[in-house]
């Protein structure tokens, strides 16, 4: 900072005031490229104003509401689930082993609290494990992977991380090349989840979409997959192919022979899979079961049982919905040996996840059984969860199919409804001309005049000219129709007003 | 994977073969360059080896030792450190609330607890945070700054992190860029902890190395910032100032006239300065005193009371030593604020840091006050903790310092010792003919022997041609002094073998 000479004319000095105000080393002008590109739709503008919105009800302010409903994201207990027990005693003994003593807590919360403690260093919570995650905690996982598939799973090749947001970006990370030769192209599905758009655009990956068939209920094509990757060569070296099973924002479940198609298609032209499974203990439609990748590649056999996967789990989604807690993890399978030693280093300067979030992964992977102590009431609860969200999710396809102008696919799995809305010709001109997508214009209208919030399609990804939404099915019952409610009003205004 | 023609001669058919079983998509030949370079010494190869030790051992193994003493990174439960009572309960009644009701936990740990609490979306800690972390413990963050600078520090300007490590990380990204330009020039000291090097490495930043005057106990010195800084210029566009303080590896603390020379300087070549203060309650020596660059900066007045500065705490040190909670934060001061806003929404797409970590984070900088129930008690923990370190910090400096052939500067803070050795010419040519460094070389030798793992001063840069080690000062005092005697009587034998 230096003085501002005072010889210069008024306006003159303002220019130089002004330029000085500004003189920062860090400015948008130079700050990385690609962080002022990249988006996040999930906390997005949309989600930022409804943080506001809370505030401004919080000091008093008169709105014509007096809640807003949080539908943008998956946070189960945000939106009052309650935790499993059995996880949080497992917790509390882990944190504070005197509990221990106690005699309140069953003894196969206790053994398990134990067995965790013995995995970490001076049997604290509070010391570093090792970058891939505690021994212990990996063979538990691998032996649930085992079990879900029917094929041996080596707990060398599990990696814990803070959720799998962390391990899918690592994973990426891989990829990255600024040599100058052609980015490295990574197939993802449209719409997709944020997280795929935002870190690939942040480093500088080759964003390559493949449309999911909406009329056939978000399935993916071997048509379109060949297009999407034929037209990524001009620009692209593609190497990547995420999909995401159970679908996020699309709530499909892909069947087995779906996956085949995308096996096959992925081992023609040589391309990495990467299979985000986070949701795949959330399966509700009749005749819907989940795959995994995994399993399916192991029942082919060869050529594709040698293809490389990355597949991820979380403990943020399923019956449990822990996202404040951070952990989740990838399995790689026939990962070149050499390129998982650069893997493990990478990731070592980031020391290691969140204990606490591996020790919940771990009683995910590893929960009550039978005859044990805690089992009823850890079935009890974790078939209520299940069972309330199926119903919410024939409720919410229901519900939005049943309103004019908006067409809603059934809510196989996951979390959330993708459904699409026709907005009228005069709300688009309106939205153009606020330089506005239109379903940005109607998401923000929607969460001003209700205090509904939810996140406009455009932030996915979707096909030129249709427009959607995505909406979680986490609110609890009174309050999903309360939000119902809220929408339907809300909408019938909104068409009568640009028709 | 194709079938091998058979009609290829058997020579031939074996190349086609073995290229054929490295037909991997991701290969170490195409991987991210930047994962292949980078290097993070603390949990280098002489550590990967101390676990496989380890395992070794508890499979039997005869060795000439019965454990591994680790001393290679600042984990102190690891080291047999007791967690702080006051946090552990907060953690348990977080975990799990309906422990409140039992009776059996101070009144302030329920109160504590249940302000957090009321911070959590469904009042769970299983519910995501906004991505810059939980409002009340940025706002006892705030408190703890303003109170411990004597100025106003603005909630808004607190990230909560998992770990310092993250935020760090985060700043430094914001500085990438990938347009042929100059890469920006980090000035990091040497030796440095490699979290840096390894940081700048994996995101194409240019290193600046500044070297710490280790004759005057590791203090930076004018002359050699501008050094650094001048060259850098030939490659980099340099533009930001890192400095640890205390300091890793090297265990001084900054003076009060030390940190304004740093100031003035950052100011006369508009650099951006990144402090990392994550030891400063760790302070030992007589006369030393932590000053945050936050308050010189405040007390200095204009110019330099404008500058950019983000400045980096955690749990993971100071006398709690909660390295596996994985909580932390930067304070953000005259961030440009558009800058900020897209700080904001890169880390957004990694959802939000560990609600447990955050608490904790939580504690430290809210922590029982005088007169609640649990203060006598976490002042009891707390102080014990820290004289003990302190009576190692003086321990080891003296029981090295009096080993011929090794100098050990005073550890006027933070965890860790960085002694000088001598290693004999003969060795050096050993190592040179294994290809490694002489003091990786040595430490590995160390560690063959006496199972004591410590990191070799390779791994945190060094004046060339010295050589040093970093050993962490956590054992606990009995632990501590077997260390010692295994390291004295590895030294003498070493020093004959190649004298």
């Amino acid at each position: 900072m230096r003085i501002a000479p005072l010889f210069l004319n008024s306006s003159r000095r303002l220019l130089f005031l002004s330029r000085m105000a500004s003189n920062k080393v860090l400015t948008t002008e130079n700050i990385n490229p690609q962080v002022v590109t990249m988006q996040y739709a999930v906390r997005g503008p949309i989600v930022i104003r409804a943080v506001e919105i809370e505030k401004e009800l919080a000091k008093g302010a008169n709105k014509p509401f007096k809640s807003v409903i949080k539908a943008n994201i998956g946070d189960a207990h945000a939106m009052g689930q309650k935790p499993i027990t059995f996880i949080r005693q497992v917790l509390a003994c882990v944190s504070n082993p005197s509990l221990m003593e106690t005699g309140k807590f069953p003894s196969d919360v206790i053994e398990h609290s134990k067995t965790l403690l013995g995995g970490c260093g001076g049997h604290s919570a509070g010391a570093y494990s090792q970058s891939t995650g505690i021994d212990v905690i990996r063979k538990h996982v691998s032996e649930y992977i085992s079990k879900r598939d029917g094929f041996p799973c080596d707990m060398e090749n599990v990696i814990l991380s803070g959720g799998a947001s962390e391990s899918i970006r690592n994973v990426l990370k891989m990829f990255i090349r600024h040599d100058g030769s052609k980015k490295i192209g990574v197939m993802i599905p449209i719409p997709q989840y944020p997280l795929y758009s935002a870190s690939t655009e942040e480093f500088g990956l080759g964003q390559v979409g493949y449309y999911l068939h909406e009329e056939k209920n978000w399935s993916l094509e071997e048509n379109e997959l060949e297009r999407a990757y034929k037209d990524s060569l001009k620009k692209f070296d593609t190497k990547v192919l995420c999909v995401i099973n159970p679908g996020n924002p699309t709530g499909q479940v892909l069947s087995r022979q779906n996956i085949e198609t995308i096996i096959k298609f992925a081992h023609k032209h040589h391309l990495f899979l990467m299979a985000d499974e986070v949701y795949q203990d959330n399966i509700y439609a009749e005749g819907s079961k989940f795959h995994s990748f995994k399993k399916v590649i192991n029942e082919m056999g060869a050529p594709y049982n040698k293809m490389e996967l990355a597949s991820f789990h979380s403990v943020s989604k399923g019956y449990m919905g822990e996202c404040g807690m951070r952990g989740g993890y990838v399995e790689f399978f026939n990962l070149d040996p050499q390129v998982f030693v650069l893997f493990k280093k990478m990731i070592s300067a980031k020391l290691c996840s969140t204990i606490l979030g591996q020790v919940v992964m771990d009683c995910v992977v590893n929960p009550p059984k039978p005859g044990e102590p805690s089992y009823d009431l850890w079935l009890k609860e974790k078939t209520a969860v299940l069972d309330s969200l199926k119903q919410r999710a024939t409720l919410v396809k229901e519900a939005y199919g049943s309103i004019e102008g908006i067409r809603c696919n059934e809510v196989q799995g996951a979390m959330y409804a993708f459904p699409q809305i026709q907005i009228p010709q005069k709300a688009i001109e309106k939205a153009r001309s606020l330089n506005q997508e239109p379903d940005f214009f109607y998401a923000m209208q929607l969460l001003e005049s209700t205090g509904v919030c939810i996140v406009p399609g455009s932030g996915f990804g979707q096909k030129e000219g249709t427009y959607h939404f995505r909406t979680t099915i986490l609110p609890q019952p009174e309050l999903m129709k309360d939000m119902l409610n809220r929408f339907k009003s809300f909408h019938t205004k909104f068409l009568q007003e640009y028709k």
